[in-house]
């Protein structure tokens, strides 16, 4: 099949006016603050102006455990956004900001893809309006100015030793990763180890995806905790008199960014925190807004369901307030057919040969996953809806597989045809949500505020993961004492493990069980506020390969880029 | 005197919308891209629509050798701007965009001030339409692709000691000056010494201040060069396949920002490179699109005489083609009685205060630094208005003795009060601008292209600093010759030495004679297209003060900015 690149795709789209995207939402062009011809932000009036209570059902995009590749999340988040208009319903879509890291790195833009992608995909993945760059600054500025107070005499008594603030940079670059800064003399700072992470892994990226409003940012930002005293107790931004200038720094990009789809159907992009780390979701401000003034809100998680989704419910929505309707279980054939363990998939190589074959059995020999993930919809009294993102190279039979498992675990389903056909080939998934979210919502959290932290990773170790306990490495196990003493027992837990697998192993597939959960290190963001236990090795700032996609990008003799993905 | 603070007096500043300040210039609406309610981007499309052949008189705003504090420059340049339009005249002021790192730390804002302000002056100082990010984007993609290389098997033999291209942030961090990078394991890349610059310190910056186009833009980022081989073959970012993504990430960065005055005169903010190891010249894009639609070009040339406008003629209008009709010299009555070496100004303090007491007779003894301010701008065959920027401490006999010294040298000189009373305060200045402007311009650059490296550093060093002549450290020496064997002996060069003396020593006031300038070290900017001989230590990363700027900073219960100067 021939089918234009996504670049072409979005070239060729009829863009419509903001103002006329924005109208589709009831959104008035006094709220809009234009950023070139194709993106505009969104005044944080609207949430003065907007009715007060939600109006929207509120669905959420996840996903069986991906493969390497990827299962097509955000094209299926834009497909059925797209296909819910069809219906005639008022949609808008949320989706996080792509990070320009990997855009020139091994993993090209992320937009979508095919007939169901936010355009002009250019805007998207490079700069948007600057949030991302502000991330960066924020946070950048607030290191500055804590090695300048180490500098300057360290009056707080920070411990050189246990700063845990790094810098950021949004550039795969893998010679950041660990540094020794303050070299040189006198003049030129305080030596000590530290290093860059990319600045969707950044506390303050976290805090812009989870902050309510511009001064609910103010003051996350200022609790923001930078390292400890000789005596352990903590240093926050407040105390470094950062808070208000990063503030200032992030005043633009709390405002949500308004693009649309390649059918013009509105789309809300807003903060990119990162998948393990972090929580993975995009903002709360956004969902906020378009929940009050679309008939339909459907937002992705990052990753698979024990991941993104499992955050969506106990971070997101614990902080927004807001009460998901049912929740969308991408699944492919290539995805169950990796978890039957027969076959081994290599991001940036192209699938083994033999996986592209006829073959019901593998995806069959892979359902445990889809299972357990559907499973973990249902934890959270939210109705699941599995979506089949059909590639060409797919087989009927292969289809009806992934069917049968869905239906007998009593899961709606549905084929989607999005990437090729646009909203029109989402039809019967759109039908399947609308179904699923016109029942009432048990949603629910996993565990209350009030359980202490432990408790926390350990329910969601072995109700969502599957994993029989939870093993602490004694530095663990004293940062947990430490969290609970300094008063952040009350936070959520996002929990840093491979996006890979359901166990904290890549190399489990399927639905493992009779393993532990192995918490390495606990970490704090005060600020976003959570805690996040760390289960095996976490990059936070990625390299690149012996090719960068960097490479193959330019402008050609129009001043038009080529050879963006 | 009680009069608003510049943050006060630029948020009731009744801005226009941009159309209209575009349309005094003749420039439609087709063109403008705006980036929120108070900036828009100029399409490049301007250069095709706009008549081939400048129609307008240009003129440079430049200083006599300034104190730490700044003489005023950037407000001269507005007032001169605005009192143009009282003339009748259609005037475009052309401006650089100020350094985020800066606002933060010591130094504050950089948007004029008073009455003579580019506004708002929150966007002019915070992100503008993200430039500089980009800036920041593009410079650090280049480091990553250079360390990538070498962890990839260095097939272009980068000799790890002679790389020359570091990283760089818009933030004062001073422990970021002096750096190990690629620390870990095996995975995390090779360990080395470098560091980052200030963002506006990266050739890049240069390169997007000197380009003519965006095809011009990627060809000179090819050029950059960032190390060397074993063999001391220079290896560019075009070898390392890194031009073209760059000129993606710069591809909005290459149209200028339009913004307005205080009183609505539209200006041009664009590009702000450094402006010691640079030119410190805003945009030659800019200047090419203003002088083709405005009856005055009043543009800004960073530090004195010697130094920005040295460059803005030597490099910018090399570059451009384009000729000055007049060059202001902002003098003050402080900058003046500093030079006559009976007090000490230090930045960040208040003047001494036997400064303020009237003393025409200081300021006579000053005046040297004047004399040869105008005699340097008169070396270019170009016409010198002296103008003098009051301060409300300032006594009429001592601007009478600004005034007989300027006279004595047969230059033109006014009295500008634009700070208190905006383009009315500046109109005897403007009158003198149009009399010098109206003569015929006899612009001639200092040395030709041909003239080898020694020949360029020599001449300006003797005929504009007043050296006696040049010695060079033996690693300078070895510099010049291998940059003349590359075949970069027919580029500029821009001197990078104190801004606070004529000569390299920042202690030497007035107009010193009997030294020689010592280059220690040469390094090129290829890509930006200068050579930069360097002359004592230059700070290319500034640091934060005991109590920094953004200490200050925050956000009201309103979200207003405050405590922003």
């Amino acid at each position: 099949m021939n089918i234009p690149s996504d670049l072409d795709i979005s070239r060729a789209t009829a863009l419509k006016p903001l103002e006329d995207v924005a109208a589709q939402l009831g959104i008035g062009a006094h709220l809009l603050e234009p950023y070139g011809r194709s993106v505009a932000k969104i005044s944080l009036d609207a949430l003065e102006e907007l009715p007060e209570e939600p109006t929207a059902r509120y669905i959420v995009v996840s996903a069986i455990t991906p493969t390497p590749l990827g299962e097509g999340k955000t094209t299926t988040t834009v497909g059925l956004g797209q296909a819910l208009r069809h219906l005639g319903k008022r949609s808008a879509i949320a989706v996080r900001q792509p990070s320009m890291g990997p855009t020139f790195g091994i993993k090209g833009g992320a937009a979508g893809g095919g007939y169901s992608q936010v355009v002009p995909m250019e805007a998207l993945n490079l700069h948007l309006t600057g949030d991302m760059h502000a991330v960066t600054a924020a946070h950048n500025l607030l290191a500055a100015m804590l090695d300048n107070h180490l500098h300057k005499g360290n009056s707080l008594g920070v411990d050189p030793h246990r700063i845990t603030w790094r810098r950021v940079l949004d550039v795969n670059d893998r010679d950041l990763r660990n540094i020794v800064i303050g070299l040189g003399g006198r003049a030129d700072g305080t030596p000590r180890q530290t290093g860059f992470d990319i600045t969707a892994a950044s506390e303050v990226m976290a805090v812009l995806a989870l902050s309510t409003s511009l001064q609910d940012m103010r003051q996350r930002l200022g609790r923001i905790v930078v390292g400890y005293t000789r005596d352990g107790e903590p240093v926050s931004a407040e105390q470094l008199r950062a808070g208000g200038a990063m503030a200032v720094i992030m005043r633009e990009a709390i405002k949500p960014n308004l693009m649309q789809t390649t059918e013009n159907t509105p789309v809300l992009v807003h903060a990119g925190p990162f998948g393990n780390i972090a929580h993975g979701n995009s903002s709360v401000v956004a969902d906020r807004i378009a929940s009050r003034c679309a008939d339909y809100v459907v937002t992705e998680a990052g990753f698979g369901a024990d991941m993104g989704a499992e955050r969506f419910f106990n971070i997101k929505c614990r902080t927004s307030g807001l009460r998901p309707d049912a929740a969308v279980l991408v699944a492919t054939v290539r995805a169950l057919k990796a978890h039957s363990g027969r076959y081994k998939v290599v991001a940036g190589k192209p699938l083994p040969a033999a996986m592209l074959a006829e073959n019901p059995d593998d995806v069959r020999a892979g359902a445990a996953n889809l299972r357990k993930q559907i499973d973990n919809i249902r934890l959270h009294g939210v109705s699941p809806v599995v979506a089949i993102n059909a590639f060409p190279t797919d087989y009927h039979s292969e289809h009806d597989a992934i069917r049968e498992v869905a239906e007998a675990e009593g899961a709606r389903v549905a084929v989607s045809n999005h990437f090729l056909e646009g909203g029109k080939g989402a039809l019967e998934l759109a039908e399947a949500v609308v179904a699923a979210a016109e029942e009432p919502s048990g949603f629910q959290l996993l565990y209350p505020d009030s359980a202490d932290l432990r408790t926390k990773i350990e329910t969601i170790a072995t109700k969502v993961y599957g994993a029989d306990g939870v093993s602490y490495l004694p530095a663990a196990a004293r940062a947990l004492d430490g969290y609970e003493a300094n008063g952040y027992g009350n936070l959520p837990v996002c929990i840093a493990k491979t996006h890979l697998s359901l166990s904290s192993d890549p190399t489990l597939l399927g639905a493992p069980t009779g393993w532990t959960l192995p918490v390495r290190e606990v970490r704090a963001s005060v600020g976003a506020g959570f805690i996040y236990p760390i289960c095996g090795e976490m990059r936070t700032m990625p390299g690149l390969g012996s090719h960068p996609a960097a490479e193959s990008i330019d402008i050609d003799e129009h001043g038009q880029i080529t050879g963006l993905s």
